[in-house]
């Protein structure tokens, strides 16, 4: 559709090229560490430039609709099914799409993707200077030339064509670490989660990374621009800025969202959490053992699922509630001991079923609120 | 189905009678005149106590689900067609109402609607005391019962049952007018607008209302707390208290909203604009005569559609843009002047095609940003 | 909202008292076994009359508009919270229900809900003429006043107020059962679903029943008349008439409908799932040991969700298959036998893991189609 | 995404390059001249080989998910925006996407659009076999080519680029016209509709058409495969088959389908109507001068939005009427005449005013049904 005519027949001054231009961008609220932004990353995905099926502004276009920061255009080195109609240029997709980045506001990290058979797999190097030097025979060769650039690598869809997606850590992955080139891991690729890689992470501090990977155009899955988000990492950044964006990257303040979850460090996924909800009707009254019922705001765009958590006595309160995105929950409160009279400060601990802060534990919380008791007429 | 079934299977400690208490609540967001609350008000609503088809505590349910700060129940005071099944009782559905709202922390007011053929139609009395001594066989009796306990007064659906809904002043209405008894007039009611009745407004000092002058559950028209809202009155409230909205309402602070549209004095739709909207892509870079895309946030739950105004010479702009609720949309922006240099503020004159300061008339407003003349290479 | 204003002002003829009528229905396509209608059944359900929240005509607009075909409206003979205000009259929604029931071409079941602690529990009786009857206050005497009268009777919600919501069966129900007085069992009652019942229904033969139970407006959970459907009772009648329907239900004829889940004997859900589904592109063409697409079509509005089952050797096919309601889904199939020519009918064996035709058993099914061999070039 | 990742876990046996594959397909309902097929056809749209933004299989993928049958990828001839990337090769669009269009069973037109200031503008070529041929300095050479090889030619969007986007009709289109090189032309470019290009096919005989003119993804406007629809044109076709699309549209038998509106001749678009919608609460009872609702089913995809029409002396019935795809509306009917009894067919008198058989021009239609008129008691 020529989304453009209207400045034809009004102005009939522009003379645009008809960039892939949405009309509106979607605003995701997550608040983070403080002190640092919250950036929107998605660090994989592909061009026409490789095995991808959209030409490069598109990507840019698709990433500014649905409200993303920084995006990594990572075709393959190795992999180029339509070079009979495209000739190979290395860094081409960065160079057409990185004007159009520019004008957006996007930032757009110049990277590529090594791809070789398992072991040891597909490589994301970011912060490339020249791609072309990476197109080496040799694996080693390959990495080398990315490290030599300073490039930040992290390893790609670490269960991918391993049996039940389950992935195996080979002795080259062992080199890679222990040489320091292995700095992120895909816990997430598009819809595919590998909690055994967020294990590894952990234990090995290696920075968790989510990202789309993909290669048609997004809007295939869900409406671009609307509810539904693509796999990401949350960088969190000191400024909106390339280099803000390795430095934490390489201190390993990510967090990684896949659908309703959210993966990453207590600490980050608390601050998340305790800048997005609050309760709202305070001092909740309670009234002899009756029972009131208390609001609570989650200003985010995360759903959190909390489940009752153990330590606090003498109160009823709800086993189980949703905290929609950009919505007020409500649960009932009720005071099970008799005679209370006064104000108090309680806390009633809650498990966020959907933040994992290991592939096994989850996020625990708490919600807190000023009390006042009532006697019983 | 048993929504709190959960509460007995876990803790069977609740002693609840099962109110109508849906699970979350949407938060409209409308940033108003600045030292005021906006508070999102429906004064026009039935009950099984009079025509209505729900028990008074679904209207609470519903305005809690639906982001509503204030509501007022106004059934009948003549017309009672379940009188065989529910014995009349004036004020009972406030009576029942009132402690769910309490609980839910919304503000429900006391009020009735006087119910005649017209001339001089329906009134919707609201802050009533007694709403049984409304119940007389003459007019002039009942709202001069109203009057006595000090009510607000304002003219219901003042186009109904005439000819193409176009209202008609009666002498009665002449009479109301000059004693001082017609406080406000709905110029909307449910999804009928009556321009008419806006010009009188206008025209009389007559503070403007909208209401859904629901019978039957909400949910039958849009999902309740989903994103289509039903016909309010904005109140500009000191504090969010019964008081403060009767002053305000007397005081004319008010706009009404219905669908797409927000109608309302020049001040308070302009306050909404400016406190919505913002260009966030300063300073706008301009290069020779070439053209910068801006970008302007939307922080409101309001659909602005702006048309290009005239005045600003020496630049070409979008003629049309649509600004949608929580997002960022973006527009071209040329230089068309030779040899410009340095920085400049500029404003982008717009008429806002949905906001309506008179029956004709639309809000004037500008997109203010600051631009950067590049020299051209 | 004023829906018929538009005719006073157009004709001015109609004298309509305004009952809840919403402007269309939803249509929902389930084929059933041939020879039978699929009637879509909620038996189960309150008003103003006990412990609802609606006026009874809102029963009838909202499963017309959810395109049901047959309601029961079933308030509590024990239980009255609304009676200070309007006094009980058993039997009262039904009278008022009634004609618009008939306008809308709906069937309506006279029924009442016997009310008593566990044990006994809840039953819902059904085909009443005199609700008045049931008013006793021994158990045994209130539900032989519902035998007596001949009604279908039906265990509700057995897991109510249970530890983990999972049913007990008591003595009683062995003296209900031993007498002929359980002919149904509520496995669904809203979102829950008792999957120890499901198990009784099947070893004992009792007919297996799914209902909403709902007490609010049912817009409180989705949009009337939406995509959601609440959980129903599937009847498969001979035709559309209440002694069809207690035909169909006193012989077992039926199956529960709750969110993406289908409940019901091998026979019903197998009949279900063969009109619903079929292979569009036909013959498939397979080339060598290439694969080709296959589409196939879902004409019904239920999601199937096919899990790869056992038995057919020297094919390639998918391991798992969403089927959306209404559209067509696609799967690769790959021959991976040299040498074949010719043509041959093959079936696909899948699982449908939605759909249970017991609390641990899933329906098995084939996707049958004609293939065409094709040498390697 | 991997979207076929689950193929080598389960079977490692598929060698696929993964195409652009969604996961389902939606059906498009619209039934349409008895005899003949509708198929829905988009003839206009571009790729990376000219100056679009997608690989040719994104093209086929977003059409099989649509719903579409037919399609015709019109890469200029003239404009090759992504030569310094993709070297020039005339019809390779085609080729690429033709092998992926037989496997989903689409129709894929070989097309090009020939590019020229105004006038005369820009032409599609059908059914081409040899696109290289038409690369000709000249307008009247180029236009030769396709005309030498049998193509079928529409000119594109007339109003393109001119002032309120109005079409100008210069001498080149006589001189096309008269030489019978002007088959079609776009009276629908995707959201663009030029009222006087259908008046001039009207009084020509030029076949009317509309197409979507897509050069990014479709999904940056809707979600692919949703309920919104691209720009279309309906082709009454005898077959499935290339031949049977040219047959047709060299006949005229097209209609035009944008967003909410239909256009074409009264004959096509009556045969629409009168098969999609049916009264379906036959006979209609209407007891004295009272009323009764009529139910009325729209079973296919396309809104009908119905005014009263005139003719029908002696009932009252619904000034207008919407009828949702796929849903059954309601209207009260009222019989205004004294004393009738016995039975009678009525045609109550619509004009549909989404259906255009002109620029002015609505289609006229009835709602038949039959009534009893029952004595007042």
């Amino acid at each position: 559709m020529k989304k453009c005519c209207f400045l034809s027949v009004a102005l009939l001054i522009f003379q645009l090229h008809v960039n892939a231009q949405p009309d509106s961008r979607k605003v995701i609220n997550i608040p983070g560490i403080p002190g640092y932004l919250t950036l929107k990353c998605d660090l994989h995905m592909h061009t026409v430039f490789s095995d991808g099926n959209v030409w490069p502004s598109v990507r840019v276009a698709e990433a500014w609709q649905e409200g993303l920061d920084v995006i990594a255009i990572s075709d393959h080195i190795e992999y180029h099914p339509h070079a009979d109609d495209i000739p190979v240029q290395f860094g081409r997709a960065y160079e057409i799409a990185k004007p159009h980045a520019d004008d957006m506001g996007l930032l757009l990290i110049k990277a590529a993707e090594i791809t070789r058979q398992m072991p040891p797999g597909h490589f994301n190097c970011l912060f490339l200077e020249d791609v072309a030097a990476l197109d080496q025979e040799d694996f080693w060769a390959s990495i080398g030339a990315a490290v030599d650039q300073g490039a930040y690598i992290f390893w790609n869809h670490p269960g991918w064509r391993q049996k039940d997606e389950i992935p195996i850590w080979f002795s080259e992955h062992d080199s890679l670490y222990d040489l320091g080139w292995m700095h992120g891991m895909e816990i997430v690729n598009g819809g595919s989660y590998y909690p055994l890689a967020y294990q590894w992470c952990i234990e090995k501090g290696i920075t968790i990374i989510g990202n789309s990977d993909v290669h048609n155009p997004t809007g295939f899955e869900y409406l671009t621009g609307g509810e539904e988000t693509r796999s990401l990492t949350l960088v969190f950044a000191r400024e909106k800025n390339i280099e803000s964006v390795r430095e934490a990257l390489l201190a390993g303040r990510t967090a990684v969202w896949r659908g309703d979850e959210l993966y990453g460090k207590p600490a980050c996924l608390k601050a998340i959490f305790d800048q997005s909800v609050r309760v709202i009707s305070q001092p909740v009254k309670l009234k002899g053992k009756g029972f009131s019922y208390i609001q609570v705001i989650n200003e985010s765009d995360i759903v959190f699922k909390l489940k009752m958590g153990e330590g606090l006595k003498g109160f009823g309160y709800a086993p189980e509630i949703v905290l929609y995105p950009g919505r007020i929950g409500t649960m009932p409160l009720q005071n099970l001991t008799d005679g209370k009279e006064g104000q108090a400060d309680i806390s009633i601990p809650y498990t966020v079923t959907n933040l994992f802060t290991g592939p096994e534990e989850n996020l625990s919380v708490t919600l807190d609120m000023q009390v006042n008791f009532i006697p019983e007429d």
